[in-house]
């Protein structure tokens, strides 16, 4: 009896299993990347063939932190994946601020480099936002200067941060429809949660949601996650997303990425998100994986960048 | 007996209000304006005193539009009452594009010059937002320059346009915190209700809110409105804030500004707000009048952002 009770059982589980991955489908941010990128690399064969100027990123890196380096690495592959032109500009830890401005006001100046971006964190005796400032608006592909941000919020042209648009340009792939959702978006960081939610509120096509910005002060955090069609999970915490947080049917996108111990692997470790995925995934009717989601998307949102920035169509 | 009954109504009635009144306490943007004025006047007289130069103020108008050149009118009379300089430089509706910029130009190099506006609307061959990127961001008193939206957005030191900066003003003169309440904003407009969005969510003193931004898109906008503790009306409906949307002892703060006709004024019209006040007040902890309310602040804003240009104390 108890074998045929747990035989039965397992159906059961399979036949909700089945109907779980039949009504819940998985964001592919590697394999849309992998699509935006092929479609990138056809502009530019296009570009060349009409005897045009290939798009040209370079990226300064300052001291040698591994982290930094490894991305900046990928980076510069992905530009040269896709035929675009890439310097990486390897500078000292021991850079003044005055030298480090120098190099900027170089590359600003220098027409053959269409954008540029510098690559964070920098060493403490350097203002990141003075960095940032100095940067020409109009090579500024990373998105961070204050024109950028401001001309977004105020509808005008401009480059996207990376992660914003990543998620934006997701959500438009899978023709998932943001007009008149409750969107609710979890952390306000500059360079996630507030474009975002800024970006989703616009009156435009990838818009025009009704947007709640949730931080570290809100009180009843679970209650409106609760009441999200669409869900943004940046708030730079492992896991915090739990199934009781989440609305049947809702789509959840996943922007955390932490590194931890993990027995099941061989490495010892592995990576989860801000979403605890078991347990949401059932939920949902899309959701980010992690790995997979959100970051593969935003080294093609910066393809992208320098893609518009060669072809003068921000500014 | 109906005489005695509609005696014990009236007596009822009158202890109703007298509650109400107790519990309601209306936000006086008149008086709040008269002593921030005061304050300004205050710091100029210490400003002369310590042989400091005089805060300077430049309103740009285009053509003779009538309401503009009230407004205009109104900005030169309060620079004047506070001690500022101010300069009000006309130009014909004829003007090109170029010579404006010409005109900006002149003004974003005229040492004398603190802070100068362009009053909108302008006309149909000029475009605004080429005019507003045209003024030096450290002389944009107005905070309409994509840098100070941007510098607003991340957190850094900026010239807010008048209509947040005000409607923060009277929340902070009222004690009335912000920080993990429910905030609703009707309304996205690039002056008004998107600005406030961001600035009720930064992490600062007068932000910290759970801030919903809803607009014309939003789905369930009474049900939305229902959850405010703090309610930003500046959709720009006569009246669309009704009774049933509000939450017992939320703060109400009306932007609308709408004149409609009346039979009981002298005149045949009065202003009326996005909220109906009659309904709304007897319900909230705090509401601004209209008229009274938010619109005497925002002159006082334009005074206060020439004031920080003069000390310098933003860029």
């Amino acid at each position: 009896m108890n074998k045929e009770s747990d035989s039965y059982s397992d159906i059961n589980q399979e036949i909700v299993m089945t109907y779980k991955q039949h009504s819940m489908e998985l964001i592919d941010g590697k394999k849309t990347a992998a699509i935006i990128k092929e479609e990138i690399a056809e502009q530019v064969i296009k570009i060349k063939s009409e005897g045009g100027k290939m798009p040209n990123l370079a990226v300064i890196i300052v001291g040698d932190d591994g982290a930094s380096a490894t991305y900046v690495a990928a980076k510069i592959k992905a530009c040269e994946k896709v035929g675009f032109i890439s310097t990486d500009i390897k500078l000292p830890d021991s850079i003044t601020e005055y030298e480090l401005l120098e190099e900027i006001d170089k590359l600003n100046n220098n027409d053959e480099v269409d954008g540029f971006i510098v690559q964070l964190p920098l060493p403490k005796h350097i203002s990141e936002h003075k960095v940032i400032e100095a940067i020409d608006p109009k090579k500024d592909v990373d998105g961070f200067h204050p024109v950028n941000v401001g001309r977004m919020a105020i509808g005008l042209p401009s480059y996207v941060s990376a992660t914003p648009a990543g998620i934006i340009e997701l959500l438009q792939r899978y023709n998932i429809q943001t007009e008149g959702k409750n969107c609710v978006v979890l952390g306000r960081s500059n360079i996630v949660g507030t474009p975002v939610s800024i970006l989703l509120s616009r009156k435009s096509e990838t818009g025009n949601a009704t947007v709640t910005l949730c931080h570290s002060r809100t009180k009843n955090i679970k209650e409106i996650c609760k009441q999200a069609d669409i869900l943004i999970a940046a708030i730079g915490q492992e896991e915090f997303v739990t199934g009781d947080m989440v609305k049947k049917g809702a789509v959840v996108i996943d922007v955390g990425i932490h590194r931890v111990k993990s027995d099941k692997t061989k490495s010892g470790w592995k990576l989860i998100g801000d979403v605890n995925f078991d347990e949401v995934a059932p939920k949902c009717s899309f959701i980010t994986p992690v790995p997979g989601g959100v970051g593969p998307m935003t080294i093609v949102s910066l393809l992208q960048n320098t893609l518009l920035a060669a072809q003068k169509k921000v500014y």
